[in-house]
């Protein structure tokens, strides 16, 4: 279902590969019917011996068709023909990271109704292997936390513009020329792919639900040169970062802009690539790293969760029973975070303003950690002023950016970004 | 089968995650015997309802026994309990690099004859997901090139060595003292260990037989604080890199110090953690870090196998297929290498040494990318001269090096490391 890039490359690589997965799995693997919008557009493109449709129902209902391999990409209709897929007791695999950190809740139960076979490696992180070691290798694992970049198009633009110096339209511009952003890029500089993703991987880790809307997010649309510039100051690089651990018997789940150290190894993951790391209570942390999209690497990890269903129709056993959420925790508001903190404000130059500032953080027992006020230069008489703190809560932290935006020597809180201190 | 540091905690983690275990697979997994030297010894070690004997047969023999878990270690009689329990329709566990770099082939099709399945996750990089991702989730790739640091303790020792300014010896001492390097180290500083695993990972990889022997070694035992000092200078630092690649055709594998570009992702993985980067068609390439040894580390990959050797039991279906080697590829000889080179020399002092020197790598078709030479610090009128090359067939340095030992004016070459300039 879909001949885009993704599509397109499966069905390629198919018949590329034909002799050895024959060779690999005892049996070939064969292309019988694709779903396209346009059957006109796509004619040319397949190889003989494969239909083309416009009707979903004729994948559906082909008793023939073991496996659906759903790479349309959406919520809507993708939800509804891989429930049905699987309703009809087909093995699915799925790329689809809308239908997963929406519904995947749903649609892992309804495999195992079913007892068929669910896939969707390549859902998250394009082309690293992430979701099968977490289901497997890592199985016995209590998984304590998830850390990740896993936006490409995001971590090109801040790669661009801590590097490259471009700000965030020129940075969005570039991605956009190169292919890495979309036309319409706002579910990846918003923060809501890499939030669908995060939901995705800590439902599996954490073996409870955790859906999109669970995931506290924040975009990169405030981050400015000067951040940047700070954040080297510091001894930071700023990344999107998709961060979920176990807090005190909760899931906290978030995707924002974060200050990095330089020694944590996510700082270190630059341009289109992507990154997850994983806690857990023997492996320590392991950490996965490569192309996180792309025709290809999605390929790869389409193709690769079609092996694994193919190989498990040939050994002639049942669907392996999937993930069992076995547990029912709570999403920990973000409020209750405590965690270190950037601000850039801009304030009158007037003497006694830094004693204001540091009143309204110590009356909410925000506890600074460094001060940096650069010369006057900006016009109006106004100076920037840069605060971390120490661990605070987030909740007294917004709180003090409400009162310090009230201050009338206070003209705006340019930006506020959470300071991630942990280093491996 | 051993109750040693990684059986002991095979058993303690089963007891402990019994409950979750069963809600993942739907079904307990109980430990009913173990195989120990000593009975006496352990005795008091073990959860009740778990028997200790020495007698293998006693495990081998009992049809009860579904899955046997081996982690005693070694070649013999490990080797041969194996292909027992495999004959005997047991699927097998194991946690052993030394069978499997001698024997994997033999070991992966007496499993496919008898319809039964053999993991061995934790025989390369401890906790480290690799094996798994390899053959499931990158299985659609045609693999082109893998580069690891897979031995911990030479990586902690070579880090020392580098970081701490301690020698060979005095880094031997530590690890040995931390825990990290056994009594008998030989097999971690020979690059006996690394080549081991890299022989498994290559194997599995090329889909071709690639044993322990196959693989060029050279252990890390010459290296000499100087060469840190100029690695450093050069923009390198010095691994025990174990990388096999296809080169026309064939296959080619090797474990060695090497310098490694900064910017390489590998030279930044330090102390005793590990990482494998494969490079494959589709994916382009996926690298997996982690804690290379332990205990705790070594159980989670154990432990996930045994978890999916009991879904695999439980879903009622056969073993799944073993990675078929399906390609007879042959092994390069060393000599046809083609990289750049480190040379160290202890040359006398006088007018005329230096073009000596580059006229014998000239005459080789060895060309000289950079060249030190030290001010005279050393006794007896000796100057030590550092040379680079372009990339060379390792054949003419070979010789180029005999012939600079044979020079009147070259007291001896102190050190020839490959220089490994992918950067990523």
């Amino acid at each position: 279902m879909g001949l885009g890039v993704v599509g397109g490359g499966v069905v390629r690589a198919l018949a590329a590969k034909r002799e050895r997965i024959v060779a690999q799995i005892g049996r070939p693997v064969s292309v019988r019917r694709v779903l396209v919008r346009d059957v006109e557009r796509y004619r040319e493109a397949l190889p003989p011996g494969v239909a083309l449709t416009s009707d979903a129902t004729e994948l559906l209902d082909d008793p023939e068709l073991q496996i659906i391999v759903e790479v349309m990409g959406g919520d809507d209709p993708a939800f509804s023909y891989i429930q049905k897929a699987l309703h009809k007791g087909k093995h699915v695999v799925t790329a689809n990271k809308d239908v997963m950190a929406r519904h995947g809740p749903e649609v892992l139960s309804h495999a195992a109704e079913h007892g068929v076979s669910i896939r969707f490696e390549a859902s998250v992180g394009g082309g690293i292997p992430i979701i099968g070691p977490l289901l497997q290798d890592l199985r016995a694992n209590d998984i304590t936390a998830v850390n990740a970049i896993i936006n490409g198009t995001t971590n090109y633009m801040l790669t661009r513009m801590a590097h490259g110096g471009l700000g965030y339209a020129e940075a969005l511009a570039e991605a956009q020329r190169l292919g890495y952003a979309e036309a319409d890029s706002s579910a990846d500089v918003d923060g809501v792919d890499a939030a669908n993703k995060l939901a995705i991987l800590s439902t599996l880790a954490f073996r409870t639900i955790v859906r999109d809307t669970d995931v506290y997010r924040e975009g990169i649309d405030r981050l400015a040169p000067a951040d940047f510039t700070y954040a080297a100051e510091l001894g930071y690089v700023i990344k999107l970062l998709a961060t979920s651990c176990m807090a005190g018997g909760d899931v906290q789940a978030r995707a924002h802009p974060a200050f990095l150290r330089l020694d944590n190894p996510l700082a270190n993951v630059d341009g289109v690539y992507n990154a997850v790391e994983l806690e857990g209570d023997l492996v320590d942390w392991a950490m996965f790293q490569g192309p996180g999209a792309g025709s290809d690497p999605t390929t790869s990890a389409v193709l690769g969760d079609l092996l694994a269903t193919a190989r498990q129709i040939a050994s002639g056993g049942g669907a392996p029973r999937p993930p069992e959420l076995d547990r029912d925790l709570q999403i920990q508001p973000i409020g209750l975070l405590k965690t270190k903190y950037y601000l850039r404000l801009r304030a009158f130059d007037r003497p006694g303003v830094m004693a204001r500032i540091a009143q309204v953080l110590g009356d909410l027992e925000v506890s600074l950690a460094s001060v940096m006020q650069k010369e006057v230069d900006l016009a109006d008489g106004l100076a920037e002023i840069v605060v971390t703190t120490h661990a605070a809560h987030e909740v007294a932290v917004q709180q003090a950016v409400s009162r310090l935006a009230a201050l009338d020597v206070v003209e705006e809180v340019s930006n506020v970004i959470r300071i991630e201190d942990g280093a491996r």
